[in-house]
């Protein structure tokens, strides 16, 4: 080859990358969200906060995206997916409890009386919580969770829980950080639970999650330091604690939100309410067919005064109906 | 130019730049630590973690570093440096609190009298800091201590107090930052207190700051939300305290961790006691000529029992007196 030749294949070359990164670029980066108002909403806010040159120009550093969890990010439905585990693990310790036959809330579990454990409401969750998500150490309890989630398998779908997340969300999540964005989750569910997957799933590592969490000593087991979970509530993320939350891990004020239910208001609101170009998303659980239909009346992800507040807020509310193409990965 | 003129001159550059980068990569990047073992100890370990062929090669994702703050990061003598802020606060409110002239440990504060202030101990510390800290949003706090910061000195050096930092120490989170790893403060110290300079002073952001805190209450302020700080300990990130928030926080264990008094001796253990390569270090100050020289009977950063403990546990002290080679930066 002359040298001629060589530049000339060189420059081939470079031409051809720019044109293959430039494909890149110009491919859609949310294939699973329905052309229309939401998805224009997420890319319009993102190319607003990252134009250099605009005045909604935002620092990377300052890109904070926070994500709900349950109803969010994965279903949650007919029942939150910690709540399905807690009653496998009641079933599975109540030979070693002979009075949970007779007692409130344990019996309703171990009889699969969904009314009689509605009716123990928030009291009678804790309860249940705290008698199987305590007395082990937290890397016990991270290996039983990922016994758990290996597996069990979801109702409806018959498919792993770790599966049931939302295709568009996980393109969202990576769309975000592309652009310079952190994403965290800041969810009401328990912190040393959603771990176990956070980061296999939505490649958020266990730093990025933020949840509700009990206590933990310390002990010394053999000479070395073990932290040991306690049968104690320590914080509830959920309301006024998500924006608490935030601001303890944190400390910077997000400027996109993701929610879908009452729960998610206050950091809705602490999130769109700062200063600059923000982003305030509710996804609206509205496909019985493909997913669940649900909002005002349910017991779980109730959403109510959110949609009220949406419009006057300037949060999108998304369909999952009319704005996802996809629900789930395919199988 | 010629095409053969035009190579040559590219090449050129090319091992120009490669020369270049060689250089900077045997350039000294602890500049400020004297040779010996405690040096040689930290390069070690860095090479032996972030080679990957070797058998004590750490992914990136898991090399958190944390680092306590007071007397570790900065100075922390006479007093430590929230102290110092408290005090003044304290001084500035008295005016609106008539009743703090003849009560304790407010009087100590006020006319300086430093045995009465030591005599109300860790209870009379803790009403100063609910005093000075609490009753206003999170977002005035740091306005506070950030016009503090700006004008206070220290009464030894004369120096503002983000001044007072170890180089040694920051050219050491910068290594560490440069080989992949992430740096964190697990400090007793609070939290919204360390924020307001930890960015700028350390390059670390707010997300990787962890401490002690104080509840905050979530209220609509002209139909906006604000947290407002409350005079109510929420959390005390000391001793059993440090290992606990490491894992609430980062849900990781450390692979290498630094502090300098018995406060720490809980992270040192939760950290080196782990699998694998671990570098667990305690900064002695025993330089009273450039800093201050103080150890077991200290009120403030007492060092006793992690002395004993450190040769058992294979913990490197660090004599500031021989290993460092300045103790703050140039000004």
């Amino acid at each position: 080859m002359t040298t001629h030749h060589w530049i000339k294949n060189t420059l081939l070359a470079v031409l051809l990358v720019a044109f293959a990164s430039g494909s890149a670029a110009a491919r859609d980066p949310l294939p699973s969200w329905n052309d229309g108002p939401t998805k224009q909403a997420i890319l319009a806010f993102v190319a607003a906060v990252t134009n250099e040159n605009g005045e909604d120009f935002v620092e990377s550093a300052e890109r904070i995206a926070v994500f709900d969890n349950d109803g969010t990010l994965w279903l949650e439905q007919p029942i939150y997916t910690q709540f399905a585990f807690a009653m496998d693990r009641i079933k599975a310790l109540a030979p070693q409890h002979p009075d949970w036959k007779t007692t409130q809330p344990f019996q309703a579990v171990l009889e699969d009386d969904h009314a009689a454990f509605a009716a123990s409401g928030m009291k009678g969750i804790l309860e249940l919580v705290m008698a199987s998500h305590a007395g082990m150490t937290t890397d016990e309890f991270a290996q039983l969770v990922a016994d758990w989630l290996a597996t069990a398998k979801h109702p409806k779908y018959e498919r792993h829980y770790a599966k049931l997340v939302y295709q568009p969300m996980l393109e969202l999540l990576k769309y975000l950080r592309t652009n310079g964005f952190k994403t965290y989750i800041v969810s009401g569910g328990g912190v040393e639970f959603m771990r176990v997957l956070t980061e296999q799933v939505y490649a958020i590592p266990p730093e990025q999650v933020i949840g509700s969490s009990i206590v933990t000593k310390l002990e010394m087991r053999d000479g070395k330091p073990v932290l040991v979970r306690q049968p104690k509530l320590f914080f509830m993320d959920d309301k006024d604690g998500k924006p608490i939350a935030i601001q303890k891990f944190i400390g910077r004020r997000p400027i996109a939100a993701f929610g879908n239910s009452d729960g998610d208001i206050q950091m809705l609101q602490w999130t769109t309410s700062g200063p600059g170009r923000r982003l305030g998303m509710i996804v609206h659980h509205d496909d019985a067919e493909r997913e669940y239909a649900y909002d005002r009346s349910s017991q779980i992800g109730t959403l109510d005064k959110a949609l009220e507040l949406a419009g006057p807020a300037g949060w999108t509310v998304v369909s999952i109906q009319k704005d996802w193409k996809t629900v789930f990965p395919a199988e």
